[in-house]
């Protein structure tokens, strides 16, 4: 039924000089503006500290059904989980933002300079919890998605929008079970664009094609108790654990990959106390994170831990929980679509990445045959006095706005 | 005034055969037994817990009192010591006996058959808090004295009690309070015999020469907190520390010597804890203790360990305490008595020793040429049904006895 859009010409960012192309952003930012601030703003308003969703997808739903979207709620135990779908796909992509609308807690407000949910705009900067990690990119999306159906009410494919408020959290309810259900109907999705916030210093200079696989642990070492002035009757655990860390902290897991650093390993705790100066500990517990590289696995880290904590005769008790499997969007159609956006809209070329912490990005890449992700800085994500630049917001929503333009309007394959 | 008894003969034990002596044994076991029982039951009654003394030291002021004892206070701050003194040592031995009435928390009580302060006597045993860590020593030191002073009333040299309530705890205002005391009063001390638990399985198989120093030490080390997932951003501090708790745990720190094990080095704790999954710790703590042989000394333990902190590269702050000397009472009268006394008395050869904890007497030394620490079976000290044997008592009184007839009847230089 999009059919009429086959063959509609290149935009013309693409081709215009730089002097004038900045005026057209400058006056396109103006012309989002009024409506990503009205939209940010509420929905920083809105305390959503994982699960809780407390009305934004309500406001997001609203938004997108009034311009043709059919909306449903995929809920789960505490989660709310929207999915919105405006066209078909057949024939033509299916194309698919993501998003979450929770928050990390504000953590010690005595630290925020304006309260953490009392959006404040100073300096051209938007303050609040959740302003760039990641309400800002949830404004940006609907608003880029309004202003593209107004400009082309017909577009060729679809457009899908998959919001959860279980992002920050364990994630188990959250965009896992829209992609669980969406699998069980068989629907498909070409190119998917999650807002996690991605930049470094100038928008769009870093972009994630991919995240590496996460997996946490326990291991709780033996020993035997006794008084340090008998030290030939004890098993002191802190000591025998020792050569396992040194070993573990400094081993080369794998060499780096184009996109994938090597695999690394960080303890996040160790703990081990008897309570008294004269008497040695029972037990050592410790607690520990890899990010790993396609190259390794869950499978074969786990063994290498396991089997050196036996080779050092270590009385070891392990804990495991794979958090999060590694994902790659190889070169493709939204790939280089992103990167010659990129490089109209910013005059930057992108980093493709792998880093920072992991995301939903992992879940909709098993449904979706290209995801990249795509937001603004990262700076102060997690943090007190979170912010975005209200002009990043613009740019940020233009840059949505010409994907959708390159991805649905322009004669696109699937590649 | 007490060179009559110069040239006393040698009392019967000495020569007496295996048979006829056992008999003796039995005999004098039983002669002592019901003052031993009294006393220790009455002991164990009075709940004190360090420092309390809850009346122990009035008990046993009562009883040195009434054979002829001269008795004053030394307390400090909330501890109690009692000093006792009897005959003049111009010329002659100065024997002391020193004790603690203090005992360590029963722990939980569900852990104990009868109550922790109710003593009970049950196949030939007295349970109860302190029954073997000290409060058995006590009543047979008051018992050995008494039965002493009736039979030599006017016995050559001086006989002195020193106890305090602080010695399972810091132990700074207790004997280290008395010694410094009589110090001050130009009080001297020849031969000192403290009444810890020093036995294996029979009586006097082992006593103690000496013991070894401690040193207590706690290290923070800084590292810099970050997220798991860019880890070329912050610095592990428990990685970074596993080099040198492998150092240390490992190292060989001097080779035993006669009396001496090698110093030995053992954490009591370690923590570092971020609270989060993906953030790792800003800091690492570990608190230590080393018991030390003669052959070191705090300041090169002290001064190795800081310079392999900072050779490993560690950003760390130390703290330090150094909470004993070592002593060592080489071969001399007291030694070579006591070993004699046991040999007669248990009919084994003793085990001269360092090993163990700590005692009062580091401090007594400062003060005494010579300082033995003999007592009763060290097995169930403190813990729960702690106990000791009524017939070991018995015997262990006779020994005390016998070191009396030794020391300060029989002509005896002072080496
Ligand atoms: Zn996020
Ligand atoms: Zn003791």
């Amino acid at each position: 039924m999009f059919k009429s859009f086959k063959g509609l010409p290149d935009l013309p960012y693409a081709v215009a000089p730089v002097e004038q192309h900045n005026l057209e952003k400058q006056a396109l930012g103006e012309k989002y503006q009024s409506d990503i601030l009205d939209l940010i703003q509420a929905l920083i308003r809105k305390p959503s500290i994982t699960p809780k969703d407390e009305g934004c997808s309500q406001l997001l739903e609203q938004r997108l059904g009034a311009i043709g979207f059919q909306t449903e709620y995929f809920n789960k135990n505490q989660v709310t989980n929207l999915w919105a779908k405006r066209g078909q796909s057949k024939g033509a992509p299916a194309v698919v933002f993501s998003g979450h609308t929770d928050v990390v807690p504000p953590g010690q407000n005595a630290h925020w300079h304006t309260g953490p949910f009392e959006p404040t705009i100073k300096d051209g900067m938007i303050y609040g919890r959740g302003a760039s990690d990641m309400k800002g990119s949830l404004a940006a999306m609907i608003v880029a998605a309004e202003h593209f159906i107004a400009q082309y009410p017909e577009h060729r494919g679809s457009i899908g929008f998959m919001f959860t408020s279980d992002e920050e959290g364990d994630a188990v309810d959250g965009t896992k079970h829209i992609v669980h259900t969406l699998k069980q109907r068989r629907e498909g999705i070409d190119f998917a664009i999650v807002g996690e916030p991605t930049t470094d210093k100038n928008l769009g200079d870093s972009i994630r094609i991919g995240r590496r696989g996460s997996i946490n642990g326990k291991i709780t070492i033996k020993g035997k108790q006794g008084h340090v002035g008998y030290p030939e009757q004890l098993i002191n655990p802190i000591h025998n654990s020792s050569k396992l860390i040194h070993k573990l902290a400094t081993k080369r897991w794998d060499m780096p990959s184009r996109y994938f650093p090597s695999t690394s390993f960080q303890l996040v705790k160790v703990h081990s106390e008897s309570g008294a100066m004269n008497v040695t500990p029972a037990t050592l517990e410790m607690v520990f994170n890899f990010r790993y590289s396609p190259r390794n696995s869950f499978e074969k880290i786990k063994s290498y831990v396991e089997k050196k904590a036996q080779k050092y005769g270590l009385e070891a008790q392990f804990e495991w929980e794979h958090e999060a499997s590694p994902y790659l969007t190889r070169r493709g159609k939204l790939r280089k679509t992103v990167q010659k956006v990129i490089q109209q809209e910013s005059q930057i070329k992108t980093k493709l990445t792998t880093g920072g912490g992991i995301s939903d990005g992992r879940y909709i890449k098993q449904l979706a045959t290209q995801v990249i992700e795509l937001g603004p800085c990262n700076k102060t994500i997690h943090q007190a006095n979170e912010c975005v630049s209200v002009s990043e917001l613009n740019r940020l929503c233009h840059m949505y706005y010409r994907l959708l333009e390159e991805l649905l309007v322009k004669v696109v394959d699937k590649n």
